[in-house]
């Protein structure tokens, strides 16, 4: 949980790697392995990052973006900026008001957000916080009726689309919080889902196969996607693809876009990272197809690399926490307003006067 | 030799790390060094390793692995999943109870289990430990006689096939063991080999060329392979291959399948890595032989790799004698469950339901 | 800003590194930080070094330099050697003499030099000091009168030509710099420009884009460019090239030459090497077109190394500074002369007699 | 100089990396820092190391390798195995005895030995101590009087060979050397020279180009190497060959042999490795055209390596100083036989009866 956060800016607060620094400050142990662990030994973790170090950005000298703005348009809906805010789970472990004064700083920059199903404070509540874009992270409940009336409450709340994740039918142990002694804490609940029966409690033992047997029976398939494509008009985005073959299968279905993650390195260990993931399926849904990215973005350069390789919006998960812990909305808005000016400076160097113009021209990446 | 191994298991033993990370608490340095170390400077021991982390796997959403099981057939016998326990010589050095205690450990976890020549406690005592599957490495002995006993006692006891070991015609001294002061305890000796007569004592020296007109003069050539493959019923699996030409020909003479294997990097310093050497092999034997691996597998998803790469299954050298000394068959059996868990998990998240399903198109390695 | 620096050369400085590890002795940290800081994360300052590091020169035997010499022309003026010095800013940060004390090093070592727009001096009094070849850096004014002004002093100074920095509309902070405290001192100004109003003063912040509104806005375009061609009959070159296209465009506009640069790291932070970009822009503006490269060079196999990837010159940047620091117009003048030696070294040893003869075929570099 | 080296071989010296070790407490920081060093900044000194070390050797089973042997032919001259004493400079350096220690251990060992003109040591002297193989290393002198006479004193003493070194017409520093203040002591000297007139001094400055007027004009050429074919009827190898070219034209001149080196990373700093180079000019004298490879060879696998690459022998150079240093005589030799026993045993592993055996298709480097 966290220690008492600040309510002014320190001096030197630069970057989103400013805040990370800071954050140990602000967060016990446990909790703080828990935020920046990943599953497994990390290698997936630290290939998100060591990705965006092997790219490179080319310059454009002379071109006019007076007139450039880093605003776009995803599902048909207006945002100011290709940052999102990332469904990061259970956010009053960083800060008392939790998901609250991230919607406040969304609010404060513009910001698009997405909350999480696992968020510690309910979607009605955060909906009133802020007037902007948001979307609700949907992950399948145990039986059909919970599911549904979560999409129902997003609906009605003013969620502007549903995000459902897929890529954890069975989440990993994150070894980092396991060694470092991590609980939660009984005060940091769902609050989401306390109408709803909890899920059927599984144990994973050595007797037999629990996982096939037990969890990945249970685990949606793609008729369970069908249905809730059926059973919503919001637009549904999909989170978590890393083949292109599932890719392309989603777009048939009905998806309305997809996020290419591989759940910040909390999902299958040694997957690829994020960034790697992204060609491939860019090429397999086309030009004009919805895709997000999240796993590994700690700075506007590499927001702008994500846009470069295919990505039309990229989001911050847990440099979100981050700040969170050691400012809590102030924190938020400003690492906001730090990672969209380290942006519009790359694309004011490279040329590029708006979000669409940056594209796999402007790289040039000579280690690869 | 063992300080006093633990009946019950301490907390963090989260992976195969942990028993390696624990072991030198119940192993003195010398049989530390002669159990970890490699030959020569050991460039191929960590080859070993490095070459598993380069790979990626790629995940696929959705698919129904509800009714997913490891088990496979190998050499027309079945197996409840590729995670074999590797021909370890000497285990007395690691536990008391030495081969005994890893073959309880089999029979607990439903895992195959290959004797060494070299083992400890004889090849009967420990096949009574054991009903599950379980095969003989062989040591062409320097008689012809000698030889053809083994054969036959491991064919009494009900070993299933015989794998013989033939990457070693001279073992390259381990320095890191020399230099550690390791000698062989009197107490731990080759138990099947009593019987016999000693082998001729060879010194290496620096007049004329002992190696070549000495040790390599006595070394086994096709001509006893041959003839080991007309002595015995059983099926003969060759381990130590490295080259598909060698690979091809040991198929053509009816050796039953391979174990591609650099003697846990303790054969020729500077050869390649298990895991670098299997492509080839899988392309010169074709689809169907059976094909094994060991050296570097450390987890469930290295074994998932291996198996991916072209191996029908993997031995466990190595961890096992690190559990083995923390926590003797309690520990051996927890390392297995750990690994298998591991293993079910990435085939869960890899939408494998069966060993067979995993492939070369699981696969994603951006750094290669 | 700078302690006392020495008249007499202390032993051991037989390298530009040597320079470089004494420079601390003779500045205070904050300046430190500014002179040896890039932008951003100075991934790109790192790999202007990484870049050089990873090329290797081939030497040939028995071939005659006897009349070897390092001379050449450049702009159709004669140089001695292809060392040139760097506009570098405000050189009164690391010695009181300033651009005077490099502008001494240059005429005694018959050293090109090219003094910066943001020189401590004026240029006038820098172009007393050094009858040799020496060039006016130019940075665009905030009004068309006052760039026209320094145009005209330049010619009238006897300057031989413009180098006009293109690569930072916006410069970006230096993280270094603002993280050790550095701020310009009041005695430290930029001599050239104090007749003219100050820029009009800009602060980014959060609220709308003040970047692309506002310092964008005012960044000069190809207009610009074609009027300072017009403007002056001196040659032109463009400093900060990175894009072929951009090179291409230039050379066909009438510019006289080019500088692939990326402004020390200290442009776009995350673009890539100097030298990496070097032969890409070669081949956009053909053989014979004046190409000079600076970012990196460290040593005369760097500048080596520069001219056989295909430079015509190199201009050196932080050396000079360490240099000036360390011991004044004497220490310039005798890292120039070890430059100087080294690149000579290099010519014989790849029995190169003249520049001309450096090409890509000195090169082989096994680990590209 | 070296302190008192040791009659009796202490415990664990097991490689050519325990002379290494040990070196240091025989020899003056001084004079350690002299024999290890490289030129410049040692970039080609530590290349030469680090291409060994990617490169990976394929073992073969059950080949019929009794009758192996080590031997080969040279230059028509019938050698025990091919790793020779390089010809390195002052030996006395290292151990009182110097050339002679190692003569001794040349004939005790059956090795060859190429002796330096540099030999503090006459080469009368050394001639004496061995019955063995051996060459003589000529550097070309200031006047063809002296050059001829030390090829009349070689044929006279039974030299068998002449090997020219080409590769330093100019020598650069060793820094190493230089900061750690490295003298030559008064008492070491160029047993050799001492009849002859000093070459006349050169010292480097600054002022004009006295590297390209002085020294590369003394330099020699062409003319000179074929003057020296013409003078004797000894076999002439050229030492110190990097390009193709070059290779090819003193193959088409009559020199018998080719050296690929780069002076132990003496030359050029910055020039690639010995290993990297020597496939192509392999590939330019074709397969018949004697060549050795010195630089790097730290152990017998090593030298299988440079072997399957394309040498017909290697030459050892530093660890020969260091095992004189550690032991005299007696070290050189014990190296010998671990450096041969090394050999050994890669060629048994590697189904290699005979050095002729051992081709390209011995190796398989995955990393390349």
């Amino acid at each position: 949980m966290s220690s008492k956060s600040l309510t002014v800016l320190p001096p030197g607060l630069l970057t989103a790697a400013d805040y990370e620094r800071l954050a140990p400050q602000f967060l016990d142990a446990g909790t703080l392995a828990y935020l920046n662990g990943g599953s497994g030994a990390e290698i997936t973790l630290r290939d998100n990052l060591a990705a965006f170090a092997r790219h490179r950005i080319l310059p454009r000298l002379l071109r006019d973006c007076g007139g450039g703005s880093t605003a776009l348009s995803l599902l048909g809906r207006p945002f100011h900026h290709p940052l999102l805010l990332a469904p990061v789970a259970f956010q009053q472990l960083a800060h008392p008001d939790g998901e609250r004064a991230t919607a406040r700083a969304a609010a404060a920059t513009d910001t698009g957000l997405v909350l999480s199903t696992l968020s510690s404070v309910t979607l009605e509540a955060v909906a009133a916080e802020t007037p902007g874009e948001k979307w609700f992270q949907l992950y399948f409940q145990p039986d059909r009726a919970a599911t549904a009336d979560l999409v129902r409450r997003a609906e009605a709340a003013g969620y502007g689309a549903l995000m459902v994740t897929l890529d954890t039918p069975v989440q990993p142990a994150g070894e980092r919080a396991t060694r470092a002694g991590f609980v939660m804490p009984a005060s940091v609940r769902a609050a989401n889902l306390t109408g709803y029966a909890p899920p059927p409690r599984r144990v994973l033992n050595a007797g037999g196969s629990l996982l096939f047997q037990g969890v990945m029976a249970d685990a949606p398939g793609w008729k369970d996607l069908e249905w809730l494509l059926g059973l919503t008009r919001l637009p549904v985005v999909v989170k978590g693809v890393a083949h292109p073959d599932d890719a392309a299968r989603m777009k048939a279905l009905g998806v309305a876009g997809l996020v290419v993650s591989n759940h910040g390195g909390r999902a299958l260990d040694g997957m690829p990272s994020a960034l790697d993931l992204l060609p491939a399926i860019r090429c397999a849904v086309g030009a004009d197809y919805p895709l997000l990215l999240d796993g590994g973005v700690r700075s506007g350069r590499d927001a702008f690399i994500a846009l470069a390789m295919g990505a039309n919006a990229v989001m911050i998960g847990r440099p979100q926490l981050h700040a969170l812990a050691v400012a809590g909305a102030l924190g938020v808005a400003h690492l906001l307003r730090l990672l969209r000016q380290e942006l519009e400076l790359c694309m004011a160097l490279a040329g590029c006067a708006t979000v669409y113009a940056i594209g796999p021209e402007a790289l040039h990446s000579p280690q690869l």
